[in-house]
């Protein structure tokens, strides 16, 4: 049974209403009926179990029984990404499933995509969503709005630990540099033509690790998909309390 | 610059005549002429400098002017995994530029596809042509002819260290599995609904480790992606020579 999404639930909720999609996959496809429970999530870690109290033709209102919290493991793990030309939805979709807490899109200077529409944008959120409940996720992350690349690595040094994995480097490893972050760590992938050297040296003036994947040449989104799965998994092993 | 696959170069190769849709991507993508130089491989480790002599309508001459080999790092990595209603592509796409060095496909009891057409074969394996050609790799993973689960699990676990990911397992990590790693390993993933617990047993009855993927219930393709994706990646930051 899935987690359901319902943005509006705070700790203090009593009564939810659920309409759109989520009204139609709740009665329609799983046939819920008056008195059926179900879990909800606001994707901010707090679950809520609710009981259906009415039904009508274009929503339902459940009634709130009980919350609890769930807390993300620390430290955070986001991932800033070129946005490329395909694969925009896989790369939400797979590093949402993992574990990823929050998204920075941005155009570099070899990207070959060069703008977002807002329905574009709101496809990735919808992606987001389902990967959440798919996942049994409490914790919907941020997407961002997309800025140019050195723009996004200027904020984003000051708050985070950054990691940008480039398939010139051929030294250090991924978990090498982990192992010092000291603060929320977000990765950085870049385009389908690769960063260009002076984007890199620009990083590393504002204190970025850059870290090899291997020796093979990986694509875009596959870049982006391994280092998340890798990162989620250093923290997990190191972790044991995450088990 | 792409390495090309051409299955027939042997260590006594002199000449290579290439046709077909490789003839076409550098004919009249790449606009390549008599006299430029292309780097093949036959996908088994086999490098091949080689320069055009000659090109006609339907296919190029090309002569051998230097050959070299690749190892593959040791252990070879293996994945086993359910065929899916969707996304088998993405898999084989994925993991072969991972770095998988051989695919067997299967089908368990709660398989929602229950065959695999000659077609849809033909298609994993160009998938995986296309993949090594993308990420430089000069091994091409052979697919093999789908089984059913049991009677893969009894031929796998004579030749493999079999490591099955399991959303029902809690305790034990991948890392600490791969470290007793004394073969070759197959790791191992399930259809779209998981495995039955009858299936793990009879895994566990196989000599199987059953490891976790961390708190997140993974969609099969996310599953088999990050199992790959973690198990490479131990295996290069155990083996700085890799490096």
């Amino acid at each position: 049974m899935p987690i359901f999404y319902t943005p509006t639930l705070t700790f203090s909720s009593k009564e939810l209403t659920i309409s759109n999609s989520e009204f139609k996959h709740i009665k329609n496809t799983l046939r819920k009926k008056i008195g059926d429970i179900l879990v909800t999530t606001n994707g901010k870690g707090l679950l809520a179990e609710c009981v259906i109290t009415d039904i009508s033709a274009r929503s339902m209102i459940l009634e709130v029984q009980a919350t609890s919290t769930k807390e993300k493991s620390h430290p955070h793990i986001a991932l800033a990404f070129s946005l490329l030309k395909q694969h925009n939805e896989l790369i939400i979709e797979k590093c949402t499933e993992l574990g990823i807490y929050e998204f920075f899109p941005f155009f570099a200077e070899r990207n070959v995509k060069t703008s977002l529409s807002t329905h574009q944008f709101e496809r990735l959120e919808k992606v987001a969503i389902a990967a959440i409940k798919q996942c049994d996720s409490v914790h919907l992350p941020k997407i961002h709005k997309p800025l140019a690349f050195k723009k996004l690595l200027e904020n984003l040094s000051q708050n985070y630990y950054p990691v940008l994995a480039w398939e010139e480097e051929n030294r250090q490893g991924l978990h090498e540099v982990l192992e010092y972050a000291n603060k929320d760590i977000c990765l950085i992938v870049g385009p389908e033509g690769g960063f260009e050297k002076q984007e890199v040296d620009f990083a590393k003036e504002h204190s970025t690790q850059i870290v090899s994947l291997g020796n093979h040449i990986l694509r875009a989104e596959t870049a982006a998909i391994t280092i998340a799965a890798n990162t989620i998994f250093y923290q997990l092993e190191r972790d044991s309390a995450f088990y």
